[in-house]
């Protein structure tokens, strides 16, 4: 990283715990390497991103259908997928201190080159390039396989061996006949799902970037094989734009196409949507055309039929799959990143978070102008009937130019605040978080107003 | 179970499997117990039953903060919380066909009278009263302790040993520092939050009462010992209302208090609050006084201050907690059984799902009378004005009666009808699905009337 976008980088981390966007997760025990816990501001922001994704997928779309799936699964499922033999990172163990590396990321941070992870290919690199542990300077071991699903058992007594999913896409895959048999759906359709998964990385990094549990929106869309090529046209663009609508900068934002070599093993063509972290450009979302591969694997491991029948042609296929994969963790990330700014305001720096307002945790804050004069009383009457319509924040303590200064740097988009002059006509302002310009509203047009502010629908 | 509740339970689940509320998780393998998906129709309800939990907690208390904590936890934490040595169930087995039983509910079922889990004991009952393995009759081994935690691996190599949550509770006390630095809260004050939870039940059973991947929702009131009984009664009255506000039939829902020597090992005070299923008087929410157990324990196990120091009184103290714990499975499940109804009409039967509003999965469905003479065109229109307000479903298959069956079924409230007069006057027709009653409204004031009707501000 780059010295400014490393500073950037601290900066956000610190805000994130600071202000209860994000903390380490049981932190009073040192911490867990790999988890994080969200804070108060930081789950409404989370809440906010599944929110805004659902409804694109499924409210907006009358042939996509959400479902929730288990996150222990049976077993057979993770046969079936080739996660149980092939879903391995590469590990390499430094033989005087012990630590463990993952070992392609390890060459990549020292070569400064993208490598193939392959177990052969690495341990040639290391060797050629006399590569030692980064720590230590120790030499280093054999690369070796690692499964990164977690294990577990189920059961009384020694229980059957069972993993935590490392993707939810299998959830929805061996419930496509469940869907197709109630659902009453036509292809072309999807299922959509949101939740956690689970992979045992070997070095977690980058905040949470790359944790041991993280939260996935994925879409799968069932399509007949001459439409795969426009159905992954389609949804390609439509999830970009999706993170342009809520207000990520275009310039942060890219698509990058994976080469033949790179392609995982159930995928015929794949792109990821990356954006530019202070760490680099990095994937927070992969659009993935995955051919029959999960529903034929799955026909022939649970002997049960997974074909689709079109009534209109008479034809009974196995349908190709596009997916959309996107992890909630990262968008958060991203959306934290780009919505990150300071600024100068009389000789002082403003730090405000410029988020989407129906991203935004807090949509309002309500303020006495001072802590006196029946202004308190009079604001926590208008706080009661905001808290009904949006999730409102109230606060009557210090100036209020540093109540403002605290929403900027949580992101609220709009503060009400109750002076003198409410008393006399019960008008309110709004103040707006990215001009700091002020309107003044009744009180009885403040729901109404502050509705089609948040909508976008005007701008003060 | 009495043979008409017995069928009504069958019933239940078998609407609740054909209509896409809930699946056996991984059918295709034959399922895994203990587990299920929730499909379409289901998860739907289970994301209405946490946003009104939330609203109400969160959004409705300016004393109440949500955080959203990890699945994987340091294993200190369960070592200090006491599940590591003492969450533990009573398993026997039985020496001819191997079969494990939970040794309590084994005792009970048979001789229909509570017991107390203790090893002991329950050795004691089942040797003097010779019970028997009730699947095969063979003679019962010796009872033994059995950890409900789901034991995991992370990192790698060997890895740490650290365990899913059983609970979702600690984590929020052990956030509890991090809270009372960012988000200036005085006592009293909550912290709430949603998520999964796993125990690895000896005998998963009663559909999604007892499965072993679970949902909760809990809330931590923190409180000075003076005031633990105050909160208590408020807290067990509003979580009580909360039901009935939401539809639940009163007769169906009541109190139970723990006897003394039902208590956890944590708890000064328990009251359930149970609902009548088929299958008996349950437990769906228990409100707990926890006294300052969990603290002072994270404080020894840590060894960081979990203290609260009052500025007015210079006291400094470890505060009290009042829990409230739902499971929101068994609330799914309450809900779904409460507003299953049969009736007669037209001499045929009427399967109806008599859900509040704000629970239903959809909230209108839009049809189009006949399937011609440009009534689908116009109902499509109407369609894509009301999915960007509403969960809203489509349908232009099958008769219109049929149709509104199966939204009967499925607990649409509100059915939105497109016929010829449509064309003329632009007015269609809102049908109630527990009256059958129709009115007829403008097209543009439609988005409106339901929103209202939703709300239940006014009924047809």
């Amino acid at each position: 990283m780059q010295s400014n976008e490393k500073s950037k980088f601290e900066k956000i981390v610190n805000l994130a715990k600071r202000r209860g966007f994000v903390f380490p997760s049981a932190e009073i025990y040192g911490g867990f390497s790999g988890f994080y816990d969200y804070g108060p501001v930081g789950i409404e922001i989370v809440n906010n991103i599944k929110r805004e994704w659902w409804k694109s997928m499924v409210y907006e779309n009358s042939n996509i259908l959400g479902i929730g799936g288990a996150i222990i699964t049976h077993p057979k499922v993770w046969e079936a997928s080739g996660h149980a033999s092939q879903f391995v990172d590469y590990l390499v163990k430094c033989k005087r201190c012990g630590q463990s590396f993952r070992a392609d990321l390890l060459v990549e941070d020292i070569l400064k080159k993208n490598v193939k992870p392959d177990k052969k290919e690495l341990e040639e690199i290391i060797k050629e390039n006399n590569l030692r542990c980064p720590k230590c300077k120790g030499e280093l071991g054999e690369v070796k396989e690692f499964n990164l699903m977690f294990k577990i058992k189920v059961g009384p007594g020694e229980g059957q061996i069972s993993y935590l999913r490392p993707e939810t896409a299998q959830l929805i895959y061996i419930n496509f006949k469940n869907i197709l048999d109630t659902g009453r759906q036509k292809i072309p359709f999807g299922i959509a799902q949101i939740g956690k998964a689970f992979r045992n990385e070997i070095s977690p990094r980058d905040f949470l970037f790359r944790m041991r549990e993280f939260e996935q929106m994925e879409m799968q869309y069932f399509v007949k094989k001459e439409d795969a090529d426009k159905f992954f046209e389609k949804w390609k663009n439509e999830r970009f734009n999706w993170y342009l609508k809520l207000g990520i900068k275009r310039e942060n934002l890219r698509f990058r196409e994976h080469g033949k070599e790179e392609l995982a093993h159930y995928a015929k063509k794949a792109v990821d949507i990356e954006y530019r972290f202070p760490f680099g450009w990095k994937e927070i979302e992969g659009i993935h055309n995955r051919g029959d591969f999960d529903l034929s694997r799955h026909e022939k491991f649970s002997g049960q039929e997974l074909k689709y029948f079109d009534e209109e042609t008479k034809e009974r296929y196995v349908p190709w799959i596009i997916e959309t994969s996107a992890g909630v963790d990262r968008v958060f990330l991203a959306f934290f990143t780009d919505a990150y700014s300071e600024e100068e305001v009389n000789n002082e720096k403003r730090v405000v978070l410029r988020l989407h307002p129906k991203i935004a945790s807090y949509k309002v804050a309500v303020f006495p102008l001072v802590n006196k004069d029946g202004l308190p009383e009079k604001a926590l009457e208008v706080y009661e009937i905001l808290k009904k319509e949006f999730h409102c924040f109230y606060d009557s303590k210090g100036s209020i130019g540093r109540r403002y200064r605290r929403m900027d740097e949580i992101g609220t988009p709009f503060c009400v605040t109750i002076d003198h002059e409410t008393l006399e006509d019960n008008t309110v302002t709004i103040r707006d978080r990215d001009t700091m310009k002020q309107i003044r509203v009744k009180i009885e047009s403040l729901v109404e107003n502050l509705r089609k502010l948040i909508n976008f629908e005007v701008r003060i």
